[in-house]
């Protein structure tokens, strides 16, 4: 493997040595294959009873979490509303057109967050025959940018949502840090949903993610389609083995706490840095810091790293820091001092928001 | 888990101790997501390298690898030659249709096998527009039901497929048992290929699959159609280290060969109680035999092992056995004597070929 | 244009003079697009009144119909259960499965006709999620080969597809032909039905099909799926028009009746020809005739029919004649003699079921 | 019909008599159907001749002529890059995603026409396997905006995207209205483009598209494609009738002039009107005009005509005014005199920039 930690996205982590026990624990005899065993079973009730929800779907993936979910919201001429910036939008290399048909009205938002006002730009048409009809708003939670909503904000978009007959679909490839942020249980966060996805593979699980259905009437034919979209895993206990590593004792939580605080010493120490500051506050495991393009150029060499975004006059960049369940502190002070270093020599001139 | 044997399928088994060993040995440090990490590139490097291939692709499970390789191989108005029987027509709830949007030409093949005279009925509509253009021949080997191609018939195959502008999938789930069987190498089975899949999961892997592509020019937009196709692991490594461990002195021959060993010897003996019969010649790890449906109804019950088909008159069943790698001699011996007493009491009266 | 009658195809015919009077007759002043106009509006309210439909929604042809009135009744894992040679499973280019995603599962029919033994051959596999759920039962009236349904065929079809929760979409290309034939109402084959076509191009119309909705809650979205499937006309008065002219003075039925009479004539007339025979009834206004390979071979260039099937013994063919709107007795009687002489010539030994 | 002319659309004109002469004309004897007829091969022939295309394919309508066109330039992954504001973004209720499965990389126009540096904004992503893989660049000529490209700008669009492997899609279903308004030829304009569409409807036809391929390779499964998207007509040669009546002397051209000087006409009259003025320029047979809410309210009831946008702050409209092939100079100054009198009663205060 790699030297060193990478920051370059918490799915460069490795698996949490309890989930890979619980994975070995698992391969014990035969189980039926396709999740008609006791230990997916006994994962997914315990699993929904958590979230308080009607029932769950184990997948492989997050793309796979979207897509499984999004086809239970959806008919052919309906659409998503989600954010410019959303996982969704511009990472899944357009799964959502190909494999479901649909089209996606992406909204501008500039830290990530989804807003009544802004879904309502996208809401004329409805009954328009030449229009798609929106029916799913998609929030990440947290989002791609690594905000979160509060609580409250959540209450407002599913009010909005469900006076305008909109589907709420929380993408909950993060839930576990949008949930330690917000120090809520799970089950507050997919209250505000009719399906959300929780995602284990981000938060020290192998590969697991699980898709949950909120509400009576939705879930009719999820069996089918996550067969018909790839993701009923033969060997499913192994899956099931992950969910349960992650529900024990909460390290769910635990663990994306910890992550949580890695990011948030590491964004108060990168904002600390001249020539580095924060594009937007850190309320997960993401911290996106804005530098010269000169800067990020040898950050995103040294760190393996993603330059994310340029600003509008193309000066800057904005380069992410993940961090996960096995980020230390000393990690953290290492690449701080190495992004202090860089930046001394980078940096001739004071950033624009110094002068 | 289960308390014992259940012999309804190679996914009922766990995961080989040696591919465990290799996913907790891969668990060390952070390596980059999505296969940009030496593990995965060394591992698809040796497959690629025993098959032959040019490129290699991991994913989750072998409805995704079906799919994949039939992505890189159709466009909209291209059918798919497969047999009536295969799993790809019958078990993969319309994958192909809702996925690729293809259309399958399936044919009746009674050993599961299919021939050029069976292909060349459904080559009329040729520069018809009106019909779908026959562009894809889907050979199983193994077969669906446990039957293997010799390699002359695969070049006869081929040679037929070649002459009539056809390419040639090979759904290759259950290629090891093939290759135990025939006694040949990988290579000598992927040479009969466009493209083909290499299934891990059925042969001890916790769950992967390889598609390989043997033909310059067909696998350009193979990573997008992967990631479309949600079978873009995030933590790729713990595939390739699964793969790896297979390939380790011909750890997935070794496997196949010990199945497929159990597999002949249940049937030879199963062929000796009286009210059973072997539906189709044993020539990999699964054992399909004929018996009334009184009797398939108790093997069922006690076994966990699927019931296939009816005979036209309705009056008999196929029931399907298959072995593992980790099957046992004792296994067997007991799945035996238990039939066999069922046998006996289930029996009243000859059976018809006995009469 | 060509010179004379081909009996090729119903399609081959031109428009009956008082569709295209209608067409001239709406082309006045402006008219608000894509359905918004009166005469819309009159034209498909009388088309409904006379099914006894709930609504009614026009569009370009065949293809357009089927994909449009199956979008109504499935949802992405149902399948649909059709005749292996209906005009859905052969001759629409794998449109259900590019444009619908869906699986068809194709029974033989060696009449054309689905009976309840024949779709209950094809139920197996419900609530597997393996496999495709079966939702919908395919009939065409008149059926691709000619035959009709009766209505005491139809209701038994209906009664058991009402008893296994399936649906039954009736493809009526040629329904006016089976009204016809029946002598029974459009409202009589209608009631047989949750959504059906009514086919206007091979009966006298330039191009327009409609799809009419029988049972409460499957119309919501069919305007947006027309849209989406390309079959919004832009004027659509022009398409309004034909339908019009079609109902007035049930000009749908006497066109058929007389076509059919056509048919009738020529089957009867063609199947006392010495090396010629009925291979089904003669139903509507299709006519097929077995007939000696090098026969057929001959008739196929000199009147521009098609060649349908082979015989199992490859020694003989099915061709195909049709007749429309505008047959004329003189015109039968001329491809009688024809088909005599080129018999004469063409036949030296008796055949097989003259021995 | 309605009493008199709408200005709502160019669609909702009736069809030239010239073209339902040669409708008319056409229904004389038997044709084969499908476009193998005599009349389709000329008609076809004579079109590509005009435009100096490879090939051509006659369609129903314009979502049907877009959607065959881009099914030639793309494969799964790969995007279109279009105007926000463009048809196929806004009003072809998602027919690519759904039919295509592309996504639409929309781009932010404001007056409708796409430029090599809105381009390269989306042209982030290269070779990412996260990203779609922009492929195809599509130019509305004129846009959905009234306006046109100069053959300068589709010059530098046209470098522009083959420097950077981009193959170009014009959408013309008003090419007649730009080549009028550019005062070029339909091979001028075609020229610039891989594949174009080619718009009779609302150029006086009942209802026909073409799609014509200029780049070698692209059309090998165009009848296919057709075929499978619904489009491929039984009675092609009323299609067919219809684009050589369009041929005849260039009236697509003259058409299309006189279309284009009635808007220009309403424009200039229209920009005189106080609390009236032009939102784009007049460039083809659309006027987009500016006025209070309360004025577009009052406008659109009286004339049926679409209010188009809104500006930013919500209190103004912009509203559409479509001239067509028959409209006269009376009934634009009878609408003109109408907004005069309107206005008058609706603005009460200066608009924004008479201030």
């Amino acid at each position: 493997m790699m030297a060193g930690r990478t920051f370059g996205s918490d799915n460069h982590a490795g698996v949490h040595p309890a989930v890979l026990a619980a994975i070995t624990a698992a391969n014990s005899g035969d189980a039926v294959a396709y999740g008609d065993d006791d230990l997916t079973r006994a994962a997914v009730a315990r699993l929904s009873a958590v979230a308080g929800a009607r029932s769950g779907y184990l997948v492989f993936n997050g793309t796979g979490a979207n897509m499984l979910a999004l086809s239970l919201l959806l008919r052919p001429y309906e659409a998503v509303i989600c954010a410019e910036s959303s996982h969704l939008n511009v990472d899944e290399c357009g799964a959502p057109e190909r494999v479901l048909g649909c089209k996606l009205l992406a909204v501008p938002a500039p830290d990530g967050k989804l807003t009544p006002d802004r879904i309502a730009d996208r809401l004329s048409g409805w009954g328009d025959e030449h229009r798609v009809q929106p029916r799913v708003v998609q929030i990440a939670q947290a989002t791609e940018l690594g905000t979160c909503y509060s609580l409250a904000e959540l209450q407002q978009l599913r009010d909005f949502s469900r006076a305008h007959g909109l589907l709420t679909y929380l993408d909950g490839a993060r839930i576990a840090n949008a949930a330690a942020h917000l120090g809520c249980s799970l089950a507050d966060l997919a209250a505000h949903a009719d399906v959300l996805s929780f995602g284990g593979t981000k938060n020290g699980a192998l590969g697991v993610e699980a898709v949950l259905v909120m509400t009576e009437g939705l879930d009719a034919g999820a069996p089918y389609h996550r067969k018909q979209l790839m993701q009923l895993a033969s060997k499913m206990r192994f899956l099931a083995a992950q969910v349960d590593a992650l529900l024990e004792g909460d390290r769910w939580l635990t663990t994306a706490r910890h992550a949580n605080a890695m990011a948030s010493r590491l964004g108060t120490a990168l904002a600390g840095v001249a020539g580095v500051r924060l594009a937007y506050p850190v309320q997960s495991n993401g911290v996106f810091t804005e530098v010269s393009r000169r800067l990020a150029h040898r950050l995103v060499q040294e760190w393996s790293i993603q330059e994310w975004s340029h600003t509008a006059d193309g000066e800057r960049s904005v380069v992410r820091w993940m961090t996960a369940f096995d980020t230390t502190a000393e990690e953290v002070a290492s690449v701080v001092a190495g992004v202090r270093r860089a930046a001394g020599q980078s940096a001739a001139t004071a950033e624009p928001w110094q002068r």
